[in-house]
């Protein structure tokens, strides 16, 4: 039995590696078929361990949101509010330029997934909220954005500029209009 | 040899036909096996009258972007340049978030287009240019912003969106605040 178990985690263990490296290459489209092709297992295999594709992207990004979630909670600590949100939403952005596929996943409907709550969209909507609230409250963040506002754009602009041979530039000029409309300091003092 | 153009001609309008009933029901993803089968002819003869997936949903939203081209040179009458402004990029993302696909072809980057003046994305650039030309002159828009920047994050509401339900009420909630970033007027007298 334990003997099972293991080969299945290891199973699982190899298809995901296999499916990060398709994503990175391919994008939210990635094939689960060309995964099952690669890892050499059967794609009833690939689908027992992901039932469908979105289960397979949590998977892949897992580890980014994690961290993208423990950073909005360190900047959480830090004296200036706006910043501290505005300098997440850019790291935020970074991270959805530069691994494909991770928009995609932010880009499902929030309400949708508030059974999962460890799905990626409610963990970083959640770890997101903690900074709006306080910029809210410091009154440096108009008090009628919420958080789905802002992810919208974000990942937004990822998904525009996909196609871009370097999106870096295109993506900050939007970026910058985008802190320009949080209300306050529109000239965005945060530019460092 | 005028039969056979007018053949020609009959086979693209039927195939085109076909074409715009799939990518309404799948989106940019719309199979060119799956239009090739239904418009029962060749895939070869799909790709024919369409190179790539590319030069398929230009055709397809051809009519669309004519209709945004004409209504930015007539809101260009308007006496308000931003609110003329700002009603456009309202109906472009109204446009975006009803036809399927159509944010997808306007997220291709505007140099890759620039050989090819016709395709959707530079068409509607140079439509938007001059709203925001008008509004930049006006001082009533800041004068940093581009009409790629504008672009960027409209296609990116729509395809942020694309997922939820019923995307109006997100999608107007991001466009918003992207308003407020325009530099002056802030609470957006242009509500209405």
């Amino acid at each position: 039995m334990t003997g099972q178990r293991s080969d299945a985690r290891r199973n699982y263990t190899h298809i995901l590696a296999v499916a990060e490296a398709e994503v990175a290459a391919r994008g939210a489209q990635a094939s689960l078929e060309q995964i099952a092709r690669v890892a050499g297992v059967g794609s009833a295999t690939v689908r027992r361990h992901f039932p469908t594709r979105k289960a397979l992207l949590e998977a892949v990004f897992k580890q980014r949101v994690d961290d993208l979630c423990d950073r909005a909670r360190t900047l959480c600590g830090e004296h200036d509010s706006r910043a501290a949100l505005v300098e997440w939403l850019r790291e935020l952005l970074a991270y959805s330029l530069a691994a494909r596929g991770l928009a995609d996943v932010l880009s499902y409907q929030p309400l949708q997934d508030e059974a999962t709550p460890d799905s990626c969209a409610p963990a970083i909507g959640a770890a997101g909220a903690l900074l709006l609230r306080r910029a809210i409250d410091d009154q440096t963040v108009r008090a009628d954005i919420t958080i789905d506002d802002l992810l919208t754009l974000i990942v937004g602009i990822a998904l525009a500029t996909e196609s871009y041979t370097d999106p870096a530039e295109q993506a900050d000029r939007a970026f910058r209009l985008v802190v320009a409309g949080l209300g306050t300091d529109p000239l965005g003092s945060d530019d460092g």
